[in-house]
């Protein structure tokens, strides 16, 4: 097996390396080969060669059985509307072109770590829920997009095909088949034109999964109900634009945002990077929780390799890792906080 | 004062009811004439008229002094894509047609009620922030919009010009200079180019409020902050979509959303109404929260009219039920349950 490790920016290249301790533990174990092969993109990148997901990067991610992937995102260039080049353009060209469609973004309680979570301890307990984010469609993608000549107006289409949310809508119902067998498609219907035909794509598929119960909930109302009854969601599919709030809403109610895994997956590519972003401030301390990174390692083995053994005794070492208080500063209590590279060398 | 009267569908008539009790002894006590009209609105109107917003309707709001809003909706519309005339274009065709391009969304807690917001008390605990959220604008109302001609791809437009987020935005500076003097900014500006044009015009606006602090934050960072720390806000801006979203979202944080007021405010006309929905499975029990809409009129004789003593008044009677146990049966402990009518009587 074959692994494009793209660091990226901030404590990526920290976490990335705990990654590989642990990916080349389980390999040791159970006796594969495995290679890695490394090449910028983000901030990182622009600063090497101008482009923030180079071609260079692009050929190592296509001959990769599979890509694992840190952060992306350099203050530098928020607060500069202005700005020509983007590191957060690499991540949205990296998804167009290795046809990551599908950003799977599970949300479940580590119990050593549920009281740190912003809801009540009864809202909270036992919920575990996925959601399947259309990722190279919508509003981040459409055209036209831009400025009138003068600069006074600006303007963004969204836009999607029946094709496009059949493929991510068939992905979620066959998570729900595999689950509580409950499917929520999460839409602005009573809006948006976009959201109609979503609404009406999964009206038709859904008697080829009777299996299933299907809800149709606005998505005002879900960012409501994430907060107010968590408990109450299986799986949920929803457009780019609508996922990329709700599923960072969803990240903080578990109170374990350091360690929430994320898997991208394509026809022909699969991704995997952990939810937490660049954290740009505790870059080079050593102190990053590398767990969501390692976690996402998880997830390679089971949705990239279909290895559950090696899945599985990733999970292990983790929850070992949380009962033994072998943790980074931000989930520490009481006891001594673990450097990244340490808590990544225990894994190991 | 003239009030135009709106109560629409579920259970608009009857919150709307109480608020004129409300109103009425207000009227009284300080020595005012007030007047009503009342129109149809929403799936009622449909019903009357085949319109949501039928243009008698309008002409009663124009000719207002302020308009008082119940709720708008009903199920039978919520799962029929191809429904024609759905009640929510009569909510959208009202805010369009009497400019009401900012929705002022308090978000505050009501210490007898704290216990049941989803938060952890430390959390909650005296959070006090507003939200401006566009309301006339964006993907709401944008064009071209619809289906192509096989009806197998959708699109949506985003639309945003300087001068409609000067004019929210300069909403937001001034409400700030009243209260913390902070400033949120809340976009996608690395995606989107309507978010490059927010941030660039309240950058360029900015020095003409040098009391405030101004931040900018993107709004899946937003929907995850809002529940880790609401505390940390005070103003927040920001276009139609994403203040959809994140308004409600803010709403369930105080425990308190069958209580929260809201203003939608025009150049020339005022609109209150609460925040909740028309709440069909409730319709026709008077077991609905009146308080929301009894706080709305607080709003409008405070905003609409100016009058600061009388919005107090209603402001104290409610605080004085909440106290009394005077509720309805969703915030009522251990004590009895009052009907929708008799809380409002009770108020009056
Ligand atoms: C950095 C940004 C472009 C990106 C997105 O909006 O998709 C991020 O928020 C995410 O969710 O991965
Ligand atoms: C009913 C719907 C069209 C409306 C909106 O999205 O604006 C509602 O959710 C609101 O926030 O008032």
């Amino acid at each position: 097996m074959n692994i494009a490790l793209l660091p990226g920016d901030g404590i990526g290249p920290e976490v990335i390396a705990q990654a590989v301790k642990v990916v080349n533990a389980v390999a040791k174990k159970f006796n594969h080969k495995i290679t890695f092969e490394e090449a910028p993109v983000g901030a990182t990148a622009i600063d090497l060669t101008g482009d923030p997901y180079p071609d260079s990067t692009h050929q190592v991610c296509l001959r990769a059985d599979a890509v694992l992937f840190g952060a992306i995102g350099d203050p530098k260039y928020d607060n500069d509307p202005k700005a020509k080049v983007r590191p957060e353009q690499g991540l949205l060209s990296m998804r167009k072109q290795l046809g990551l469609f599908a950003n799977v973004r599970p949300t479940f309680t580590f119990p050593s770590l549920i009281h740190k979570s912003p809801l009540r301890l009864e809202r909270v307990e036992g919920v575990d829920f996925v959601f399947f984010r259309e990722l190279t469609g919508g509003i981040y993608f459409g055209e036209p997009r831009g400025r009138n000549e003068q600069g006074t107006k600006a303007f963004d289409t969204n836009v999607y095909t029946k094709e496009e949310i059949t493929r991510l809508a068939r992905m979620g119902f066959e998570a729900a088949q595999k689950r509580r067998k409950l499917l929520t498609c999460v839409d602005k219907a009573n809006v948006l034109a976009t959201s109609r035909l979503w609404r009406e794509t999964v009206q038709e598929l859904a008697p080829e999964y009777p299996d299933v119960k299907v809800e149709y909930e606005f998505v005002d109302a879900v960012a409501m109900r994430l907060i107010q009854w968590p408990k109450a969601y299986d799986v949920l599919i929803t457009e780019n634009l609508f996922g990329d709030i709700l599923t960072d809403e969803a990240s903080v109610i578990s109170g374990s945002m350091g360690l929430m895994p994320s898997a991208s997956l394509g026809t022909e590519n699969k991704l995997f990077e952990p939810i937490h972003g660049s954290y740009p401030q505790a870059a080079g301390k050593d102190i990053a929780n590398p767990l969501a990174t390692v976690l996402s390692a998880a997830m390679m083995f089971d949705y990239a390799f279909d290895l559950k053994a090696e899945a599985q005794a990733i999970s292990d070492v983790v929850n070992k890792s949380l009962a033994a208080g072998i943790v980074t500063e931000d989930i520490a209590e009481g006891g001594k906080a673990f450097k990244t590279s340490e808590v990544g060398d225990w894994l190991a």
